[in-house]
């Protein structure tokens, strides 16, 4: 049955959640971004040249050191307004049922989402950055130096989505 | 003062970690790797060309839909046995001081890791993927599948790293 953003819709299926859970997160800081609602932000982050910014909790600022010679970054943050319980879901612009650890959807039995950004500069516990498409406000959970040696693999093919195209 | 393992080395600083803690995970499954201790851990993931096994909670199993179809994958997990309060580190392997957002290391406030791995074959709930230098047992928290559109970015560059070259 259809229901406003993230419920349940035809061609879903959902799993049982764990009674427990097994660790626990630290919010380390927020994302800054121009999209207040879910319907602004944009469909892919390559489509967008917004720069955001990502502001870290001053607690952990000395945790910066040598972040700025980084040319881009592995953001991590926590798509807090998602449903963790869909195994099978059926994106709206794909209109096509995938599992959803085929599928980058928020919605995930642990919903964190995972960004390559540009780094733009370094101030303070605040990072100017370009290649996001979360909400504004979103939770920081962690940011990684990128490496291309291990991270970069172009010729990557996700065989699902290449038939669509 | 030097401990074994991952005690606060000279050069290493920490934070004093939140009271409370923001938003919790599920264990998704488990990684199976030849490695049993962390000393005997390969010291990039490129360096090893070990099949490793993910053994995914039958619970989620649906959620492996098409997973087949993709060539590499984001595999997130937890490094449970990892400090979260340093923010300054000092890796054996450099010798100088950095900060954690600098660093792969696992010691972080969300001891999230992130590798982008090879998908060999998918057989029901397990994976066979290359790509992986963490410990046997490891636990899951998220499968993605690896775009290489904003995923890949090959000419990336750390710059504190690439001056060790």
């Amino acid at each position: 049955m259809a229901t406003k953003d993230f419920g349940i819709r035809d061609g879903e299926k959902a799993a049982a959640l764990p009674h427990r859970s097994d660790a626990v997160l630290y919010f380390i800081g927020r994302i800054h971004t121009p999209w207040k609602e879910r319907k602004d932000c944009p469909r892919n982050a390559r489509e967008s040249e917004a720069v955001c910014t990502v502001e870290l909790d001053p607690r952990w600022r000395d945790g910066l050191k040598d972040v700025e010679t980084c040319s881009h970054l592995v953001l991590l943050y926590w798509m807090d307004k998602s449903p963790r319980n869909l195994v099978l879901q059926t994106p709206g612009h794909y209109g096509v049922q995938h599992g959803t650890f085929a599928l980058r959807s928020p919605a995930r039995p642990n919903p964190v989402a995972m960004s390559v950004v540009k780094l733009l500069r370094v101030d303070g516990n605040r990072l100017s950055v370009v290649g996001l498409d979360c909400l504004d406000g979103t939770p920081l959970i962690d940011i990684k130096p990128y490496f291309a040696s291990t991270d970069s693999v172009p010729d990557a093919v996700v065989g699902w989505h290449k038939s669509k195209a």
